[in-house]
């Protein structure tokens, strides 16, 4: 993987020129995407700043992210060769700090479950996961330094862990999703993908201009361990990699207690898709009503559910995931961190699906940050999930790099 | 004005057509808005539903929500011309009704402070308020039955006041706000102006699928008379309107009491503005960096500073909003409603400046509805504002109701 501390160290050392650096991803993706598919469009003439905390990076968004300059199409034929008339607030973040926004990286249609064509960066015959597909692979495939894709149910995390790759999905609205087609207004998060979890720190505290984020320190943090029971058991090698990085933390003075979540975070886990379904008939509105026959299965299932959830049960969802925050919250004084599945195993081996977000959706609803921390193995890549408290992004980066330092050694 | 309640019963008796209802409006507007300026589109051949609890109903959408049929320009030179793909959530929610969504209404720059040409329909010397100045004015000018309008500050109560219709800020995201253009995701609501009270409850119980919201009758409510010291004085006709609603609503059978608020809503009045500038100078990023020359000065100003505050103050803004969310819900204990000014005093005498916000920012940024209630008089419209707990639009409007009827009687 291309790392963004490296090339912004070897920027800093004048062996490398933001030129450089963006003409080896340039060359990385000409060499690798013709097998993985992680990319709808490149920018062929990009303006490449050359001051910046981001000068010199190339920065891959999914289709769902509005760019002036390049088409965003939703991973859907409603929106063939859409040109929106303004960047994401994100993406002219990005601009500003000198990065380059080289590519639109796939999409799920809507940021949905139905599977895009990119293939996993490790296995072509397995899936990369969704909905930002494009953006783990671009990362994971060693073709972009970092990415951005969003979340709703897992599809940050999840597919970070599928690609090998970290990513973060920070607390809710950290990142502005001005911009950025809505599925869910209360769930949709902006995440980022990186090589490691340094290079996560890095770009998030130049993007949300949050210079804290980088430099908190974790020592001897607080972890429990949490296997969200209520969301059925994994694969082994899920439960052996969080095996792997607890003991690993543990090596570098981590204290660690195993936990089961109180039975609020269950109630709020199971509610999730309702709030989520209903807010996305709504937020999809003109689509479903004026193209839902160009609207693959999966989503359109999603939507016509939807349709059928009342605001009272919306309502009550939204209170359960109201008391599962302050249940959380409270258990936040006792831990720094949660420690828990990044998904239920390696990558499916098909191209049919995008896997699962069971492990992920809980999360997201808790509007919590979360971090993916690759654990080194055999086969194919898995993660494990960090998960901070609301706000205590630095935090949850902090122990997640102390776990993949350990990890490493 | 046109009511919806009288159009939708003749509609029912059989004596008007749905055609008809909207060429009513058609008429109106090709009679007075040559004196107003309330339009930037109007569609010259809608199609027009004969059937849903909208069908006859002409409604106008601020010139910041998206429509896939007509240009959205949000105010601003930077959109001439520009047409978005799909219809806002609003929007297409509206036509699934039966409604016509016949017209965009004039806006400020992105719903900022830079006035519009619009004049207020009772004096064309005066403002109409804004930053939803069109959508005020076509419903206070009898043109149209129903518009929506957004509100960060005051952008729905205080033209509404201004323009002597009733209107609805309701609970924060009880109307989606996807598809409409972004200044602050913590603060932007999406509200409607009608012609009475009733005539908001039918269209927002159908607009967001709550039928409760019409139904509920207010029955002795108890209502607290707030003044907001901290937001100065209001001019001596709001001061006497507020007075004249309360003794109103006091022969209507109403409980009231005096209170002066918890000191908490003070610090988050005086925040407000922190989280709207921050978030509004990402949100309106593209704007600013590639436009900024086409911007007009207020929200230029507006942007400049959103960009000298500190993600520290920002979060530290967003902490008192929050403990004056928790203080202002057990305030909600006590009492149905309050009563406050919806604005200082009438439409000022200008069409440089739509007016003063410093009544209204405080509940935006709470969440809660609001509802702007004409009080009958001598001279330019002057309402006045009720407000309710998060999440009960039906109360607060049954109160709404129970005012506007005693103030006619």
């Amino acid at each position: 993987m291309i790392s963004i501390l490296d090339l912004r160290a070897r920027i800093g050392a004048g062996s490398l020129t933001p030129r450089g650096a963006i003409d080896l991803c340039r060359e990385a993706i000409a060499a690798r995407d013709p097998a993985i598919g992680a990319f709808v469009a490149l920018d062929p003439d990009p303006a490449i700043p050359d001051e910046g905390p981001l000068a010199g990076i190339a920065v891959g968004l999914k289709d769902i992210i509005d760019t002036a300059g390049l088409p965003t199409q939703m991973g859907s034929a409603i929106y063939e060769g859409w040109r929106p008339r303004a960047d994401a607030a994100v993406a002219s973040r990005l601009k500003a700090l000198g990065a380059v926004t080289l590519a639109k990286t796939t999409t799920t249609a809507f940021a949905s479950l139905d599977p895009t064509e990119t293939r996993n960066p490790h296995d072509p015959g397995h899936t990369p996961g969704g909905s930002s597909a494009g953006s783990a692979a671009a990362v994971g495939g060693g073709m972009l330094p970092l990415a951005f894709g969003t979340q709703t149910g897992g599809s940050v995390i999840r597919p970070a862990s599928f690609c090998g790759c970290a990513a973060i999905k920070p607390s809710f609205r950290l990142i502005p999703t001005v911009g950025v087609k809505t599925y869910s207004w209360a769930l949709d998060t902006v995440g980022l993908f990186a090589a490691g979890v340094g290079d996560l720190a890095y770009a998030l505290a130049a993007v949300t201009g949050r210079e804290g984020i980088e430099t908190e320190a974790a020592s001897a943090p607080r972890i429990a361990l949490v296997r969200q029971d209520f969301a059925q058991a994994p694969e082994p090698a899920a439960e052996a990699a969080l095996l792997r990085a607890a003991e690993a933390a543990g090596r570098a003075g981590a204290r660690l207690v195993d936990i089961a979540l109180p039975p609020e975070l269950a109630s709020a886990w199971a509610r999730h898709p309702e709030i989520q379904d209903f807010e996305a008939r709504q937020a999809l509105g003109w689509e479903f009503t004026e193209h839902g026959e160009a609207l693959p299965p999966r989503i359109r299932e999603h939507l016509e559910a939807g349709g059928r959830i009342t605001a009272a049960d919306y309502d009550d969802a939204r209170r359960h995931a109201h008391r599962a925050r302050r249940v959380l919250k409270a258990l936040f004084e006792e831990v720094d961190v949660l420690l828990t599945y990044s998904a239920p195993g390696p990558a499916p081996a098909t191209l049919a699906s995008t896997g699962d977000a069971r492990f992920n959706r809980l999360w997201t609803l808790m509007g919590v940050p979360c971090v993916n921390v690759p654990v080194p193995g055999e086969g194919l890549p898995v993660g494990v999930q960090v998960v901070g408290r609301f706000g205590g992004d630095g935090r949850t980066l902090a122990v997640a790099k102390l776990i993949e330092d350990a990890l490493r050694r």
